[in-house]
C-alpha cells in the first residue's frame, strides 16, 4: 500500500515547481498581492471553472488558449477581471506577452484573478510588479499569502506519495477561499501541482471526482463567484505515477483545503460537517446537506450556539426531498435530539447539546430514514462580521 | 369600472366578521398572543399552505377536516406545533373542542400557530386564555397585533369595492411575518375576509394566481417554514361578487401585506424591488429575480448602501438561466451602471448610484437582453440585526 506523508512546501513541494508572492500596491500596507507558479518543466493541465455565466476574463482567455501545455501562471488579488468584456481578456494577453519578453522561459502562460468585479485590470502596476519576479525562488508560503483576500490565514498543503515498490512522486497545492463560496462547481481559486507522472486525460478525471466529494461539498455563503477556478499542473518529472494513490493523496488536499476554506468563512467561527443518512438516493441526500449548509436560519443558530433543532428539522423539510418527521432522526455529535417523532430534547439533554454547540467543529447528523441514500457536506456559522466584511468590501 | 376604496377594520371590515388578540401570557410582558376570527354566518374557504414536508399540526390538523364549512380560526403566536406528530393534531382537536362547548356558536373550527418549532402545545393556557374570549368584538388591530412574532409593526388593510351598479362588498386581512419567509409558497400567516357572494372553486383559482405575484415574490431569507397559510373565509353576506373586481381587490391586499413583510423582514432596513425584463421567458426572469432577492452578498452590499453592481451580476451569472454581460443592463431606479457590456460605473456616476442605495425603497432592474421574459419580486437587506434576532430566538 502507497504511504503518503505530509510536507512542506505547498505548491513548490513538488520537484521542478516555483512560486513566489509580492507586494505591488494593490493590497493596502505592503500585504503580497501578486503571485507566479512556474515549473521548468512544461505542464499538463486539468482544470474546474466556476458554473457561473458571467465567467471572469481570466477563465475566458484560458479557455481560449485550447488545449495547450505551459508552465506559467500569474495570480493577482484585489481585481477579479469580470464583467470587462474583450477588453479583459485583451488585458490579460498584454500583461502576459511584457511577461513572456522578460522572462523568455514562460511558455504559454495563463492569469488568474481574485477581487472586485467590474473594474479593469491594473496593468502597469502588475506589469511593473511582476518584472521583479525572481522565477528561481521556491517560496510556497508567499504566494499562498499573496493570492489571499478575505482570508485570514493562508492555505496550502502538500504530500510525499512513496508507493510499494520505493518509487515517489509530490502533490503540492494552495488555495484561497473566504466569500463567494458555493457547492456549485469549483468554488474558490485553487492551484495544485505535481511531479507525478500523470496524462491529461487521467488528471481531469481524477480531479473531477474529487471536486464533488471536496470543494462542491463546502458553502460559506451560497454565492458562486464569477473566478473559481481549480488548476491542476503536472510536469511529470518524477517519472513515477499510480492512480490509486495519487487520487487519494489528490482527494485529502483538496478535501483539507476545502475544510480550511469553510472554517475560515467571512465571519465563521465554526466548521460544522452535515452527515445525511437514509434519503431516498445518494442526490436527494446532497441536496439536503447543502440545503443545510445554506440555511441562513441554520447559521444564525450555530453563530448563537443554539442547538434549535427544529430549524434543521424545518430546513429538511424544505428542502423538497422525500422526508417525514416520523421516520427523521437529529444528531449533534453523538447527542440524539429527535428520534423518528419522539422529542427528546429537554432540560436534562440540553446541556449535552449546546456543549456540542460550543465546540469550534462538530458534527450535525440527521438520518432521513427514506432509503440508503448518503452525502456529507461542510459549512460555517453566519455572525456579525459577515455583515461587517460584506457589507463594507467594495469601499 | 368598480371603485376599490380603503377602509379600516383589517379582518372586521367585512361584514359579519369578529376578531379580537388577548394576552394569555405565552409572550413576555402582557403583550397580545391569542387572537380569533368569528363570522356569525358560515364561510366557505380557500387557502394556500407551506410546501415545506415537515408541515405543522395545524396545517395536518386543517386538511383532515376535508371540505368543510366553518365560521372560526384559532391562532396563537410563540408556538408552532410542529415536529409534534399525531399529539399535535390531538391537542388542536381537545382545544377546538373545549372551545365549542364554552361557545355553542362555533362550527368546524380550524387552528394556526407560529413560534418555535417541537415545543408541545401549552393547551392549558390557551384554553384559559380562550374561555376570556368576546365574540362579538371587532378589534382587527388587536388580532392582528396578537399574531406578530419578531415583525416590528403590525399588518393589516382591507378595501371596499363598489361595483358600476353601486352594490358592494368588502376584502379585509391581517398577516405576519418577518422570519422564515421565502418564496416557495404563501410563506407566512395571512387571514383574508370578505363578506362578498363567492363560490369555494373560483376563490381558490383567484387566491391561486395571486399569491405568485405577491407573497410568493417576496422573501426575507430564503427559509421556508412550516406553518406557512394564507386561508381566505368568505361568509357570502353582501350578496355581492364580480370577479374582475374581487381579483382586483385580492391582488392589491395581498401585495401591500407581502410588501409590509419584506419592509419588516427581521433586521430589515431596505425594500428592494428586483424587476427583471429581457430573460428568455417567465420562469427564468422568476429564476433570477430570486436568486438576486436570496443573494447574501446582494443583499449585505444593501445593508452597506454600497451600489455593488458586480455582485448583481456576479448573482445573474450564478443563477444558471441564460444571460451574456455583452447583453445585461443594471439600473439602480433610474440609474444605468451597466450596459450591454460598457462599464459605465465611475467616478461621476457613483453618488447618484449611492443617493439610490440610501433609499428605504428603490429598484434594482436587470434587463438580460435574451427574450421577453419578465418578474418582479420583493427582497430586503441583511444587517446585524437579523443575525442578532436569529443567534438568539429561542433563548
Amino acid at each position: 500500500m502507497a504511504i503518503l506523508t505530509m510536507v512542506e512546501g505547498g505548491v513548490c513541494a513538488a520537484s521542478g515547481f516555483y512560486a513566489d508572492g509580492i507586494a505591488i500596491g494593490l493590497k493596502k500596507e505592503g500585504a503580497k498581492d501578486l503571485a507566479f507558479i512556474y515549473s521548468d518543466a512544461l505542464c499538463v493541465n486539468a482544470s474546474v471553472f466556476t458554473t457561473n455565466k458571467m465567467t471572469a476574463a481570466p477563465i475566458r482567455h484560458f479557455r481560449e488558449q485550447g488545449d495547450f501545455e505551459g508552465n506559467f501562471v500569474l495570480i493577482n488579488a484585489k481585481n477579479a477581471n469580470a464583467m470587462t468584456g474583450r477588453a479583459g481578456i485583451e488585458d490579460i494577453n498584454e500583461v502576459l506577452h511584457t511577461l513572456q519578453n522578460q522572462f523568455p522561459q514562460i511558455q504559454n502562460p495563463v492569469m488568474s484573478s481574485t477581487g472586485v468585479i467590474g473594474v479593469r485590470l491594473p496593468k502597469v502596476k502588475i506589469v511593473q510588479g511582476a518584472m521583479n519576479f525572481d522565477l528561481n525562488r521556491r517560496d510556497g508560503v508567499a504566494a499562498s499569502e499573496a493570492i489571499m483576500t478575505t482570508d485570514t490565514f493562508s492555505k496550502r498543503i502538500a504530500y510525499e506519495v512513496v508507493l510499494e515498490d520505493g518509487r515517489s512522486f509530490r502533490i503540492g497545492a494552495m488555495a484561497k477561499g473566504a466569500g463567494m463560496i458555493n457547492p456549485a462547481m469549483a468554488t474558490m481559486l485553487c492551484f495544485i501541482t505535481t511531479d507525478a507522472a500523470v496524462d491529461k486525460v487521467t488528471m481531469q478525471t481524477l480531479l473531477d471526482e474529487c471536486v464533488h466529494t471536496t470543494f462542491n461539498a463546502a458553502s460559506v455563503d451560497g454565492d458562486t463567484s464569477t473566478n473559481d477556478t481549480v488548476l491542476v499542473m503536472a510536469n511529470g518529472k518524477s517519472g513515477v505515477f499510480e492512480a490509486k494513490a495519487f487520487k487519494e493523496a489528490l482527494e485529502k488536499i483538496m478535501l483539507f483545503l476545502a475544510k480550511e476554506m469553510v472554517r475560515d468563512g467571512e465571519g465563521a467561527t465554526k466548521l460544522v460537517t452535515y452527515k445525511i443518512t437514509g434519503a431516498l438516493n445518494d442526490i436527494e441526500a446532497e441536496i439536503v446537506a447543502k440545503a443545510l449548509s445554506n440555511s441562513l436560519l441554520v447559521k444564525t443558530a450555530l453563530f448563537g450556539e443554539d442547538p434549535n433543532w427544529g430549524r434543521i428539522a424545518s430546513t429538511v423539510g424544505a428542502s423538497g426531498m422525500m422526508c417525514d418527521e416520523a421516520t427523521l432522526s437529529i444528531w449533534f455529535d453523538e447527542v440524539c435530539v429527535y428520534r423518528q417523532g419522539e422529542l427528546l430534547f429537554n432540560a436534562e439533554l440540553e446541556p449535552f447539546a449546546a456543549a456540542v454547540m460550543q465546540k469550534p467543529a462538530f458534527m450535525i447528523h440527521c438520518d432521513i430514514g427514506q432509503g440508503s441514500g448518503e452525502f456529507i457536506a461542510y459549512g460555517c456559522d453566519l455572525g456579525h462580521e459577515y455583515v461587517k466584511i460584506n457589507a463594507d468590501y467594495r469601499t
